[in-house]
């Protein structure tokens, strides 16, 4: 078949675009070394796992490789499959590689049969031979040896979920990429091809579970008729070793049980819990487990019952116990009642229960004690309950990021609060060793992407922000890597492995973090978002009837200064943080001064270590996050050559959009903040074409997510 | 570039797939006769022309075909540009053939320049010339000669529309394909690559208009925010000849105007309206018109204020008539109010108004009296109101018709329609004539389609039911073709030229029509669907507040028999058609069979043509339906070797709900009649396996497009 080069790219495959490799001498290497494919089994994880094979060598290589048989073990194999699968020839030059690793690990090694070289990718499962395949399929894809391989890796955290806010409308809260891609209706019959290149990329990157439904929850989800959709999609993500879990409202004993209460020491509701998970585990017998937002922001939960956390997530966790599934219990609560500071609340409620929840119990916890901020310091949770298992909540949509207009590349903001040093242990007690378990050695562990994924041809709305889906997935597999690697290897794997457009686009999505907390919220200023769907400033909102949901609540701005004192003097919300991070915090030296408004409130007047007064400097940062975005439209422009016509153009009307907003961001924060200061603008900074009435007049009716 | 062949193909593409010409006599004939492309003119619409030429060729002939320029010609070239452009030359061997088109047709013909053939594309204007190139470009999908071409084409109805559903929420009422392709939170500044495609597939029917959102209209699309969206996307639509139109909500002078008051009389109203339209023009200087709703289900409209719909519509012209702007003023209005007989209404309340309405307002009216059945006769509107333009209203999407699941080629419906006699002006008075205006001598003419189309990546939600948006823009064009010949020219573009899938799976499409009227509403019967959504059988339902939306409403089962009498003796209904027509319809002898229970209440033991009681035959009917459901699996099963495997597999699980679903009307319709009838099932029929009270119990809450 002839064929002409398209230079058109819906960005539909993701990081798995298998492109051709142009250099001859890079492709007759991997040819030379894989002149066969192997499979050693016969499960339906191997199955996809040589179709993933074919996919990617026939796409990059550009001819079709040979399979062979396990029998039939010709030169330059690649062999794959699991342990209990190798002959001893294969086995014995593996060594005590299987002592290094995990049920979902893998081995990829260049071995010796008959004097030739050979392929060897395994694992103790087939899961852990789909994930060194993938691993391999990476190597050719960013263009690396695969001469004398000796790869031996496992993932640091058990579960690795996607959670999907979708809604059994199909609306997804906090979605800015179309709507969900469960097409609940026409399942189980139809299935759309989509799910499984969903699973092919979580698989791809290591994630190995997905919550499928909103944690405000409709308890529909539990019903026969909607069971029997989640075990479709469950029968589509099993081959890839992925679970399924769902979020379950606490009161659907009552709205879909014909029950009077919801009382987790109510025989009956007990009875109905178990019954119903023994139902979902007779369909879906791998079933992962509950994800619940119990008493927060409206949904029940056990304290409507004179409860606590505690009981109603043992009570769940009781009903999963015999099947092996696990309880994933929010602790994103604040009540409206408390009055000192919506960030302590968390901590306060959760931390006394340290030791009380069961074994299949696991905590989640957002990364900061506010709500998905372009910079907050991480959760003073974290490494305080060495009892109770946490996982980490991660958002990868960007409610709070400028949605999906916005490119922010967030492995930078994960990596930032991975590496957060909490010195509950002293000195080294960093947010990933309490997410991995190594600092307290603990078994379950966990870590939740809230996904930013929807039914837009290529996924997430902006073909850049793949890359935090990917970034996502790699961290939750090892969340020690950087976020400079992960930057490389999905630019190399979704765009070019050319160097010229590598470097630069690296350093753009690099500093896109840093640029988008400059022109939203510098200096510790944070949740001074528009209303309701957090789409554009707000920081003048004040009318609001619970006093936290308020921007105004948070940066506390008046003639004196601006922030909000969490010191001593203040909320004493550092007082939850281990004394070395605290002492760090309160003091206005040693407080780092990007997190300066988040714990403090600051003379306008305030010298920053740049020898700027705070006003001067606040305005200094908002004008630097615009030109930061004009330099990442200037790199892009350069990027041209390197890039499909269509996805270049997709992130070139996006990257202006975000420029434009970026100068909203400044011009509305600033002429709001100038209210307070009476200050006029320092020299740098552009002033506002507009006023602050018609920022304050804007409505947004349908923006979506809300 | 090495390409390896790949048999996935996702939909998107449509019936513009471009597949490479594998037959090398054909394609050596094309190639011989297109060594070069010349575009004479360089607007953007010829520029648009090249680009497709471009695309179609390179993709059918598998090598670039070579650019020339109009000074320049070689032998054999294909020559595109509008009368004006052309040169003495070209001119002289085109005869008479601009006098027989319009403003939108074209000529393709084969010429001599220098002893050599060439081939012209060229119409009187630019638009012409891209509606010459994709109909050039069909020749070439389905392998007709391009040899001693001479072909004059134009279409036969001016306004040719969509109308989208579409909410500015992004979900669309009764929208089975996911949801809105207009993003409009990101336009104006996002521009889709699928608002292109969307313009290409529907500039290669002939589709010249689209109406953007809602008939359930939000006044929000008329404030400046939303129009500068509307502009992005007519600047998007303008070089492929499509314009762009908007519903209005009547109330809008109230709900965006800050006015007190509707009333189409007041001066302030009128005032902000013509200034609203001049607005609009001031942007979009061929904005096509406004599509009202108004005084129905809900709407508000001019009945409000004590005027008429003729006010109102005539109200709205005013303001549009100084830029050419249009008015289609929906006549799909049923009051609670009246008892009779809602099939009647739209009837008894617009044809008094005959003559009274401006020049730019037509009457948009559906195909039937009822509301998009599966089957329903004619409407009796068409051909009643000679002073009157009307236009057609049919759905493309499948509200009553098993929704985006189940495959039922519509052109046969339509066509069904547009060849119906009226008799309105003697036999021969077709609603295709009203339609085109020749029977009246209409000199503004119109056809909307309720679009099919959504997010989905194949835009339909199934393959197959793209064939009935390409099969409206063909009819709309010309609505005197034929449904094979539709089906015909899809099939090839959209799959495979091979006869051994031509020709089964044609037979398949035009037989499917049938099928659904079968295994839902045989005999007559009518809306009899679940209520709301309309998704499933319901025809026991009995409990809305309004007579007309209850199922027993238009049945009216009774111990002695079923259906509506619409004769002299019931709603009498059958006054409203020419007395050539009511009495055929009147007449039980005389009556079609099709249309019995449409217009007689009739005995479970009266005989049909075939000898059958009513009740055996109806229940054979349904049946029937099942089994031609059946067969029309094993035809795809047959077509397997000629289809990609995606969307194989896509229409084969579809094609299985839809046998699923065809089971469940049979059992349920046939249970709960049998209640009045009770009689036994004939022979042949299959026996339900549930009961009444189980189809009774199912719910949909989440159905889609409610």
């Amino acid at each position: 078949m002839v064929c002409i080069k398209s230079f058109a790219n819906d960005g539909y495959k993701l990081w798995l675009q298998y492109n051709h490799i142009q250099d001859k001498q890079i492709r007759t290497s991997y040819q030379s070394n894989i002149k066969r494919i192997i499979p050693f089994g016969n499960s339906e994880t191997i199955k996809v796992a040589l179709k993933e094979l074919e996919l990617g060598l026939n796409g990059m290589l550009g001819s079709k490789v040979l399979s062979g048989t396990k029998n039939n073990i010709e030169s330059n194999s690649l062999m794959f499959g699991s342990e209990s699968s190798l002959n001893e020839i294969v086995k014995n030059q593996l060594g005590n590689a299987f002592n290094e690793i995990n049920d979902e690990g893998f081995v990829i090694k260049t071995i010796s049969i008959k004097g030739k070289n050979q392929i060897i990718i395994t694992g103790k499962n087939d899961v852990g031979v789909l994930y060194g395949v993938f691993k391999f399929l990476r190597l050719l894809q960013t263009h690396q040896s695969i001469e004398n391989l000796n790869i031996i890796d496992a993932p640091k955290i058990k579960v690795r979920v996607l959670n999907h806010w979708d809604n059994l409308d199909r609306t997804v809260e906090r979605g800015y990429a179309g709507f969900s891609i469960w097409d609940w209706h026409r399942l189980p019959d139809y299935i759309d091809s989509r799910y499984r290149d969903y699973a092919r990329a979580n698989a791809s990157i290591g994630i190995n579970g997905t919550v499928l439904n909103n944690v405000n929850a409709n308890a529909l989800i539990l019903t026969p008729q909607y069971l029997e959709k989640v075990e479709a999609l469950a029968n589509v993500f099993r081959p890839y070793g992925i679970k399924v879990y769902l979020t379950t409202r606490f009161s659907a004993p009552i709205e879909i049980g014909g029950l009077e209460t919801a009382d987790p020491y109510d025989a009956e509701v007990i009875a109905w819990w178990k019954n119903k998970v023994k139902e979902i585990y007779s369909k879906i017998p791998d079933f992962g487990g509950f994800l619940v937002k119990a008493n927060s922001e409206g949904q029940p939960g056990p304290q409507n019952y004179g409860r606590n956390h505690v009981d109603g997530a043992n009570m769940l966790a009781d009903a999963l116990t015999p099947f092996g599934g696990v309880v994933m219990w929010r602790a994103f609560v604040y009540s409206e009642h408390d009055i000192t500071d919506r960030a302590k609340q968390a901590y306060s409620e959760f931390v006394p229960y340290d030791g009380q929840f069961k074994d299949n119990v696991i905590i989640q916890v957002k990364n900061g004690a506010i709500d998905f901020q372009p910079r907050e310091p991480f959760h003073p949770m974290f490494g305080t309950m060495p009892k109770t298992p946490l996982m980490m909540e991660f958002q990868i949509t960007q409610e709070y990021l400028g949605q999906s207009t916005h490119t922010v590349f967030l492995p930078k903001l994960y990596e930032e609060v991975l590496q957060s040093d909490t010195y509950k242990k002293g000195k080294g007690s960093t947010v990933a060793k309490i997410i991995d378990g190594s600092l307290d050695n603990k078994v379950l562990t966990g870590i939740a992407g809230v996904s930013n994924i929807g039914n837009d041809i290529n996924w997430t709305g902006n073909p850049m922000l793949q890359a935090n889906w990917y970034g996502f997935g790699r961290l939750a597999w090892n969340p020690y890597l950087s976020s400079e690697e992960i930057a490389d290897e999905w630019l190399r794997s979704t765009f070019s492995n050319d160097e010229k457009f590598v470097k630069p686009v690296k350093d753009m999505l690099l500093s896109s973090r840093e640029a988008v907390v400059n022109y939203m919220t510098p200096l510790g200023l944070h949740h001074i978002m528009d209303t309701g769907h957090h789409y554009g400033p707000g920081p003048w909102v004040s009318d609001l009837s619970r006093p936290e949901w308020n921007p105004v609540y948070y940066h506390k701005a008046d003639s004196l200064g601006v922030g909000f004192d969490r010191t001593p003097s203040g909320s004493n919300a550092t007082a939850q943080y281990a004394p070395q991070v605290a002492s760090k915090f309160n003091n206005l030296e040693t407080c780092p001064e990007e997190d300066l408004l988040w714990f403090h409130h600051v003379s306008w007047d305030f010298k920053l270590k740049n020898g700027k007064t705070l006003w001067d400097g606040m305005a200094l940062k908002y004008q630097e996050g615009v030109d930061q975005v004009a330099s990442m439209i200037s790199i892009w422009e350069e990027a041209k050559p390197y890039v499909d016509e269509e996805r270049f153009s997709d992130v070139y009307m996006l990257l202006n959009i975000q420029h434009k907003e970026a100068k909203w961001w400044r011009d509305a924060c600033l002429l709001y903040f100038q209210e307070f200061s009476q200050k006029s603008l320092p020299v740098g900074v552009e002033k506002s074409t507009q006023t602050l009435d018609y920022f304050k007049s804007l409505k947004f009716t349908f923006a979506p997510g809300n």
